[in-house]
């Protein structure tokens, strides 16, 4: 009887150990708040590589905007240098986020973001796609409009 | 020494069955890739419940587009049948669509959506988040500009 105790108790713990549920969702969505604070930071203090340091460092990262579809870092790197040139970058606040944590290694974030430059203001929608690295959450997908 | 074998491999069972990494995504993918098709079939029949029947059916389902965020089943219904009634549905086709499987109840896909009406035609890019419910893959959020 002893020994089917033992037996018990044992494959409860490995199965409560890989269970998906235990991970902490608030803790993860703090990290991503923070990163996504982070990202508003760098872009005004015009820090284009700051920024980007969120980002995927990949070829395979998705950024769709506008009717289009564009992939890697180093595209997105280059759009963000056309479009928003030195001064062009204004202002950018991102606002009413809303952070969904999937599972220990993915979360997406919804929110709105507004960029003021001196004689106009752009806005719009994004979704972005995060998933967990050994270096760090980073963005795998990014849809603005 | 037999005893410690008995519970090695039970242990060993229990993790590999939770284990987060056994499930069949090309499998999840087709199934992921026919609800699309399906959509698009359901779309051309001008038949907007059987479009509506892949989105989730809660106050909580969200969809971004033009700038704004709209959120509950309803409101997508009821936005579907404004900009969209009767012959407005024109002719619905999804191309280059990618399935990323996150986890076993995860899913996003991207790609891009074209209606053509009698005197217009419409194009953008999609990103849509899917959830496996016991009632099977429902989009959970939608973002197509």
């Amino acid at each position: 009887m002893k020994k089917i105790n033992i037996l018990f108790f044992l494959v409860l713990i490995v199965f409560m150990s890989c269970s998906s549920e235990k991970f902490d969702k608030e803790s993860i969505q703090d990290t991503i708040l923070s990163i996504i604070k982070q990202q508003q930071t760098a872009w005004n203090n015009h820090d284009i590589q700051g920024f980007m340091a969120d980002y995927w460092h990949s070829e395979d990262l998705t950024f769709q905007s506008g009717g289009q579809r564009l992939y890697g870092w180093d595209k997105l790197l280059k759009r963000y240098q056309t479009s928003y040139a030195g001064e062009k970058m204004g202002e950018l606040t991102f606002s009413d986020t809303q952070i969904k944590v999937l599972s220990p290694e993915y979360v997406y974030a919804l929110g709105r973001w507004k960029v003021e430059q001196d004689n106009n203001t752009k806005s719009g929608v994004f979704t972005i796609i995060f998933k967990l690295f050994p270096s760090g959450w980073k963005i795998i997908h990014d849809h603005s409009s």
